[in-house]
């Protein structure tokens, strides 16, 4: 008999109908003679609603106070569903995160596990009982309830399923799983089956935003293998692992699409040591994070310094870099332009050359311009004009032959 | 300084604009150079709305998980209580049951408190912090999130106001007090300044429900006083103690009146012992509570009896009568008829005489026929007809001088 761990967003568990037909997928997998923990996050909107609550009373909510009244969401739903599984003739408890033995730093509204013990999950299931987990909170050293941040559900669901050496943890979500491209842009893109850690990270910073980044670093650091599947069809989704069999030798295996990024141009700066690194501690201390970077010496020995930032991130940005040259020698200008980054990942650029000639070749022979490029291993990114985003899509698809 | 425990009701805390003013008033205290734990209830709806839920998915749903559903509602309003304490500029943490160490039995959902260890609300108040502990709920001895049951924030506070031995324990709530009558029947009723715990539970089980039994007499059990106020006014309320100081030398404190009682005959039963004791085993075992009982001999040597049950009993009265004498036996007819009941209290009873007289004789000058007769030591209740309910509860007011 194996242990599986499920995990349920909450647009599965929005309401009563919803509950039921969630219920109704835990049975079945029981019913296929599977142990089965479940981890539920708040019911959709319900969240939304306890902040604004907490907001109307409080312009900045004391971060251990919105914890103790956010997890209240949660612990609504495994309650609900457990109820919902005695109603289909299914045995079934409910566990808070604490109850769980999910222990966090004190981090509030941002914790990070420290440790599962997994309190009495292992008893439960020895009775047969299916468990329902609270996703996203935990419990601090100190008795204190935590939250676990954004994407925080799925983290507890991935950090269960390594403490209790689960056989497979199911992330069920409403898309179907990976795909090489946004099927809305890309009519033929293909669903991805099985995609490694390293991808699936750079596909999330790349606008793919399936998962949260960090419960995939957490998987991939305790090796811990995920599905990301529909909790809306039957559909197998994707598999997310170590190893990826290549079986069709891919160089890129799927193209991602920011729309949200901003490019940030700093002209006629000083062309001497220290002038970026003054630039970029400006940015960390502000807390913006920077994508990529190009520098390039412009007339009268002036820099030119360009770098791309989250849409979001674009006034928070300005700011720091005025104030740090507030004293003497102010950029000329600061420019702002929105800009759209598309991506290619694919593990198989690590042994095999030529995708940076592939990708550059499609958006050239489409007219359109390469604004920036930024690499990683396994990833080239270029700032293209957002108008000609869907379209550069399209033809980098094609290009990297992805379809179906 | 001294220690005030405070408690708001379910409307007192309904929305953001309640919860500012509850804020508003906890600060107030505190600006009194007093230390206050706050004890809050779940927002008006909330609860029921969670109820409406979960039997939307199962028709009875296990208890336990409707404590854990349930203890979300208080859950929420700590945190909420503290950041709008926050916003005013005063230092607050918020408790669960379980973090301020309220332990209970398993029993779920009518849990009883064994043990208040406190958590480390000394150490909180020390600090000089409000406290914002959620009522109705605890921990089990085993772990599990419990709730008290009907009245169980109330309970929460005046446990905690006990356990901590509080200088005041403040329940406050949507009405003034403890009235000599109900003021929406008697214009000139009077807000009775102290009262002793045992009137409140002959009150209370008379129908004015200001509070619920249970924590009364857990009040006076451990001598804990009390004061039930209004949280939408300034004045004070009443004082509900041991020892009440007689000045005025009062035979009797307040007249209630239930509604909602009806009066079961049974005619024509065998006179022969055990027949009594068949009934109202019946009716036990069918958690059926009687109030008064009369029995009388009628012709051929034949029993009636007469008893009082709420209204909502009568069905289940019915049914466990029937049954009992299922065999042999049925008493001639079951007839059920719906009657007021309307209750004289006062401590002054006791050592004074005449209540019962003057009570009969306003009645009697108004020809309000009385159907039956229950007495306590410091009560005396009869059953009439529902149509004369308000003006006996004038007439009898008046007869005993209570008014303004």
């Amino acid at each position: 008999m194996s242990l599986i761990v499920q995990k349920y967003g909450g647009t599965s568990v929005a309401d009563v109908q919803c509950i039921k037909n969630v219920a109704q997928r835990i049975k079945s997998t029981r019913d296929q003679g599977h142990s089965v923990i479940v981890v539920v996050s708040a019911r959709s909107g319900v969240t939304n609603e306890l902040i604004a609550r907490a907001k109307a009373l409080h312009s900045k909510p004391d971060e251990r106070e919105m914890d103790m009244l956010l997890s209240v969401g949660e612990q609504e739903t495994i309650a609900l569903v457990s109820i919902a599984l005695h109603a289909l003739g299914v045995p079934a408890v409910s566990r808070t995160g604490a109850q769980a033995g999910i222990t966090t730093d004190v981090c509030h509204t941002r914790a990070r596990i420290k440790d599962i013990s997994g309190g009495d999950l292992r008893e439960q299931i020895a009775k047969g009982n299916v468990i329902i987990v609270a996703g996203f909170q935990g419990l601090s050293e100190s008795g204190q309830i935590t939250t676990l941040g954004r994407g925080g559900s799925d983290l507890t669901a991935i950090a269960l399923a390594g403490a209790l050496k689960a056989d497979a943890c199911q992330i069920f979500t409403d898309v179907d799983g990976v795909y090489t491209a946004d099927p809305r842009i890309v009519p033929n893109a293909r669903k991805i089956h099985e995609i490694a850690y390293e991808e699936m990270l750079e596909l999330a910073s790349s606008g793919s935003k399936v998962m949260q980044s960090r419960s995939v670093e957490f998987a991939q650091k305790f090796n811990i293998p995920f599905e990301v599947r529909s909790s809306f069809n039957q559909q197998p989704g994707t598999i997310v692992k170590e190893e990826v069999t290549m079986l069709e030798g891919l160089l890129v295996t799927g193209v991602a699409l920011d729309r949200n990024q901003s490019k940030i141009t700093l002209s006629e700066l000083p062309d001497q040591p220290g002038t970026a690194a003054k630039v970029f501690q400006a940015l960390s201390d502000a807390n913006v994070v920077v994508d990529m970077i190009v520098q390039n010496i412009g007339r009268k020995g002036l820099a030119n310094i360009t770098f791309t930032v989250s849409r979001d991130d674009v006034d928070r940005a300005e700011l720091a870099v005025r104030k740090a040259f507030a004293d003497k020698n102010q950029p000329d200008f600061v420019t702002a332009t929105d800009i759209a980054k598309l991506s290619v990942v694919g593990v198989g650029m690590r042994s095999q050359p030529g995708a940076a000639a592939k990708l550059f070749e499609a958006l050239a022979k489409s007219s359109i311009n390469v604004n920036l490029i930024g690499t990683s291993e396994i990833k080239i990114s270029v700032a293209i004009d957002p108008d000609k985003a869907d379209q550069a899509v399209r033809v980098v698809h094609d290009a990297f032959d992805l379809g179906k």
